[in-house]
C-alpha cells in the first residue's frame, strides 16, 4: 500500500475506547526520507527511534486506551536540538507530540495519527541544587522521584507527588500543570516553578530560567506554558522551589460512617493540623476493595469495614509536638464518633503500607478491566453525590462496587472511576456528556488535575466561558500558527465547542 | 488656548522627576463634551469626576514623582459599567490607566498625559468567604487591609501583606502582582489566586472566577492579567485562597555585626523555624535611623548600635511548642554569635512597635528627602554587595547614611532607596541604568515586587530575554489592538529596548 493510500485510510479515525471522533487535518505533512535525514543530522542516530516496536510504545498511553499510528519518535539531547527540530518540522508542517513520562491519563501525551513523538527523555541531567536560594535547576527529562530523591541528600523535597512519580518527567508535571497529593501543602506548580525554558512551535528558544522568587518584570509567559499540555511549547528547562524535607510525619488511617463524616473530619482536621497538614486523602468502599483485591499481600488494617477511609498526614519538623498534635486530634475525632475505628503508622514500613491503599488504587483499578477515568473538582459539599448520583444512573448495567470515588478531599478533587468489562462505548454514552453536564451544573472543573489532552478537548466549553475559549484559540495561534504542536488536543474542534453547555436532564443539582 | 494647541504643549513630556522621556500618542483621541455626555449615561453623575482639585488626587502618585494631566475620572459600580465604559473607549480610541489604591511605585497606575484615569474605588463588595473552600471572592476596589479584617472573624487572613495594606485595593495587588512580608509563608499570588474576573479593552467580560484549588481546563488565563500592570484587561472581581488565621506569633528583633553574620541567621532560621516561620526581614543602620529620626516616638529597643538588623517572625497555632522554638533558636544565635542582642514582643502593642521599625521606613524615607528607589531581586548572597557598590560610586554626592537598604530577605527582595535633597536628573544619571546593569549581571529582576510602570518600561531587557518581550509584545496586541489600556507602561518604547544588555563598566560581580 502506498504511502498516499495509508494516509487514506488513517485519514478520519473514531477512537474505539473513545466518542472522541477526530479527521487528520490535511494540511499537515507526512514524514519523507529526506527528513529523516535531516533528523539524523540534528539528533544523530541515537536520537532518532524508528523502530517498530520501539515506536510502539511511544504511541501508546498507559492505560491503553489512546493509541496513535506514529512511526518516529525524536529524543533530543539539548534544547538546541529540539529548537532546530521544530524549526525543521514548522518549516515542514510535520506535526509533534512532545512527550515525557508518558503517565498522563486523557491521551494528551500520544500521536493521535502519523505525529512525530518528540521524547524529552534524553534530557535528565539535573544542573543545580542551590542551598542558599532553595531552587532546583534541571532538564525537562527529569523523572519526579530521580529529583526527589537527589534533593533528599541535601535536606529538600520535591513541592509535589503523584502515584506516577516513579515515571513521570517533571517538564511533563509542568506541562500538565499536575497536582497530586502535596497541593495542600505547598501549593500549586503555578507557585513553586520560578523558571522555564521552552522552545516555540518555529524554534525560538524562550528563556525564562530565573531562579528568584519574585521577579515583576512584564508578563509571566511562563504561566502559559503550564497546563497547557505541549500545544504552545516544548518545555526543556524547569526551576522549581524546593521546601525543606520535613524530618518527621505522622499518618493516621480511618475509618468513617458516612461522607458528611468525612466532611467534619476534614473541617476539624484542618483546623487543628493547620500549617503541618501534608495530605488529607479520601477513598470509598468499592476503592478500598480494588486494593484488597489486587495489589499483592493487602489486607484490612481496621477490624470491621467502612463505607468510607482517610488519610491523615502531618509532617514537620517536631516529632513530639507533631505526635502530640495528630493524637490529641484522634482522640477527638473519636470522642465524637466522626471516626470509628483508625490506625498510625508506627514506623517506615507501615507507613508505606498505609500509603499503598490510596497510592494503588489507580493500578489496582486497571488490573479488574477496563476504567473509565473522571477527574473532576466540585464544591467539596457536593463531592460524594457526584459518585452516588452515577451509580444510580448507571444501575443495571454496571454496579455499584465497579463505581469508584477517591481524591484529593483537601482540593475537592474526585476521582470517579468507573470500571467496565470493555471500553464499551454504550457504557461511555451513558456516562458522558452526563457526567460534565452535573460537573458543570455545580460550578465545577471537568479536569481538575489531568488536563484535556484529546479526551476532553471538546469539553472545555463545560468549565469555560466562549470568551476565554477564544482568548486561548488566539493564544494558540499566536504561538503557534502552524498548529503542528500537539494537534487534535486541549482546544476543541469548532464543530465540536459547547460553552456553558447547561445540562438538559441532570437530576443532581441543586442540593 | 484651544485644546489643540493644548494637546501641542503637552505632547512630548521630559517628566521632571525622572529620564523617562515620551511622546504623547497621535492616534489616541481626546475627550470631548459628547463623550462626557456618554459617560454619565453609563457610569451616572456620581461616577464621572471632573472637579480639578478631585481630579488631581488621581493624576499623582503618592510619592509626588509621577503627574499626569489628566481631566476626567471614571468610577463605575460594576463590571458592565467598566465594560460599557472600556468599549466605548475602545471605539473612540481614548486611553484608560486602571487605578486602584494608587498606592504603586513605579508610575503605573497614574496618567502620563491626559488618559482617562478608571478608578475601582466603588467596587468594594465583599462577596462571599466560603469557610468549606477556604476562598474569599469580592470586588476588585476592596482595601487589603478590610479584606484582611473581614476574615478575622471567621478565622482566616490574607496570603498577603504589605505596607500599603491601608489603602492599596486588591485588584491592584493582583495587576502587581503584589508580594509583600507573607509571601514566603503562603507563596506568591500565582498560587493563591483561584478566580478572576476582567474586562478586556473591547468590553469582553472574561469570567474566570473559579473556586477551584484545582481547574485544568486550558491555558490559565488569569495569569496574564496577574502582572499585568493594567496594560491587558481591567480586573473587576478575585476569587482569593485564604489561609486560616494564626492564632500564637513570635517576633524577634535582633541586632547583627555583618551581613555574612545576616546570610546564616537566615540559614539557620529557615532551618529551626521551618513551617511556621512567616517573616524574615532585614534593613541595614542607615533605614533604621530613618525611622528612628522620623517615626514619632520611636527609640532603639537595642542597648547598643548594630550596622544590620533583622525581624524574624513566627506564626502557628501551637503558642507553646512555638515560643519553645523561636527561643531556642535565639539562644542558639546568640551562643554563636550570630546576633549580639535582640529583644522578643511580649504584647501585641510591642510585636507592633517592632514591626513598625520595618514597614515605616518607606514612608520616613518620604520625610527625609526625595527617595530614589530601587526594587531588585539578586541572589541572596549578593545581596548587599548592590547597596555598598552604590555607596562608593554616589561617594561625594550622597552621603552613606542616604543609601538605604532593607528588604525581605528571605526572598532574595533588595529595597534600594537613596535620598536626595530633590529629583536631580544628575544624581539619577548617576544611578541608571548603573543599577539595573549590576542587577543584569548578577541575572537578578529590575523589578522584584513594584512591577514596570512608566518607570521601567525600557528597562525590562536587562531582565527579559529578546524573544519573551516580543512575546509580551504580541500579546498586549492580542488583547488591546488599539493600545488604549495603560499606554506607555510596561512594555518599552521600541526606540528605547535595551534587551540583554550587559553592562559596560559596573565593577560589581563577579564575587
Amino acid at each position: 500500500m502506498s504511502a498516499r493510500l495509508l494516509r487514506a485510510a488513517a485519514a478520519r479515525r473514531v477512537l474505539a475506547t473513545s466518542t472522541v471522533t477526530v479527521s487528520r487535518r490535511t494540511d499537515l505533512g507526512t514524514v519523507t526520507d529526506a527528513d529523516l535525514a535531516a533528523f539524523v543530522g540534528i539528533c544523530g542516530d541515537d536520537g532518532v527511534v524508528r523502530d517498530a516496536d520501539e515506536v510502539a510504545a511511544y504511541n501508546q498511553d498507559w492505560l491503553r486506551k489512546y493509541k496513535g499510528s506514529g512511526q518516529l519518535v525524536l529524543r533530543p539531547s539539548s534544547t538546541d536540538q529540539v529548537s532546530q527540530i521544530l524549526r525543521y518540522c514548522n518549516g515542514r508542517r510535520l506535526a509533534v507530540v512532545p512527550q515525557g513520562g508518558n503517565t498522563g491519563l486523557v491521551g494528551g501525551s500520544v500521536p493521535v495519527f502519523d505525529e512525530i513523538v518528540l521524547s524529552l527523555n534524553r534530557m535528565n541531567r539535573i544542573i543545580e541544587v542551590d542551598d542558599a536560594s532553595q531552587v532546583l535547576v534541571c532538564e525537562a527529562g527529569c523523572v519526579l522521584e530521580t529529583l526527589d530523591r537527589h534533593l533528599a541528600k541535601s535536606g529538600f523535597t520535591m513541592p509535589l507527588d503523584l502515584g506516577a512519580k516513579g515515571s513521570c518527567h517533571i517538564g511533563g508535571n509542568l506541562a500538565t500543570n499536575a497536582g497530586g497529593i502535596r497541593l495542600l501543602r505547598y501549593g500549586s506548580l503555578r507557585g513553586n516553578v520560578l523558571g522555564v525554558e521552552f522552545v516555540l512551535a518555529d524554534g525560538t528558544v524562550v528563556d525564562t530560567m530565573s531562579k528568584l522568587r519574585k521577579d515583576n518584570t512584564g508578563f509571566d509567559l511562563k504561566q502559559l506554558m503550564i497546563g497547557s499540555e505541549g500545544t504552545l511549547g516544548v518545555i526543556t528547562k524547569v526551576a522549581i522551589l524546593v521546601p525543606r524535607r520535613p524530618t518527621t510525619a505522622q499518618l493516621a488511617f480511618v475509618g468513617v460512617e458516612s461522607f458528611a463524616k468525612v466532611l467534619e473530619v476534614l473541617k476539624r482536621t484542618r483546623g487543628e493540623l493547620g500549617e503541618i497538614l501534608s495530605a488529607i486523602e479520601f477513598e470509598d468502599r468499592a476503592s478500598f476493595d480494588m486494593v484488597l483485591n489486587h495489589l499483592p499481600g493487602a489486607h484490612d488494617p481496621l477490624e470491621r469495614s467502612y463505607p468510607f477511609y482517610m488519610l491523615l498526614e502531618a509532617s514537620g519538623f517536631c516529632e513530639e509536638s507533631d505526635s502530640t498534635r495528630v493524637g490529641d486530634l484522634l482522640s477527638d475525632l473519636m470522642d465524637r464518633s466522626l471516626i470509628m475505628d483508625g490506625t498510625i503508622a508506627q514506623d517506615k514500613a507501615q507507613f508505606e503500607s498505609l500509603w499503598k491503599f490510596r497510592e494503588s488504587i489507580t493500578e489496582c483499578l486497571t488490573k479488574e478491566g477496563c476504567v473509565f477515568k473522571y477527574d473532576v473538582s466540585v464544591p467539596v459539599t457536593r463531592m460524594y453525590d457526584v459518585v452516588t448520583d452515577m451509580r444510580q444512573r448507571l444501575s443495571g448495567v454496571i454496579d455499584e462496587q465497579h463505581v469508584c470515588g477517591y481524591g484529593h478531599l483537601g482540593d475537592s478533587n474526585l476521582h470517579l472511576n468507573i470500571v467496565s468489562q470493555t471500553y464499551s462505548p454504550d457504557v461511555q454514552r451513558l456516562i458522558e456528556p452526563y457526567v460534565y453536564e452535573v460537573t458543570s451544573s455545580l460550578k465545577g472543573s471537568v479536569s481538575a488535575e489531568h488536563g484535556l489532552g484529546l479526551m476532553k478537548a471538546n469539553c472545555i466549553g463545560y468549565s469555560k466561558c466562549a470568551a476565554s475559549i477564544h482568548a486561548m484559540q488566539s493564544i494558540k495561534s499566536m504561538f503557534d500558527p502552524n498548529g503542528i504542536l500537539n494537534p487534535y488536543k486541549v482546544l476543541p474542534d469548532p464543530a465540536h465547542v459547547t460553552p456553558n453547555r447547561i445540562p438538559l436532564s441532570a437530576p443532581l443539582p441543586p442540593a
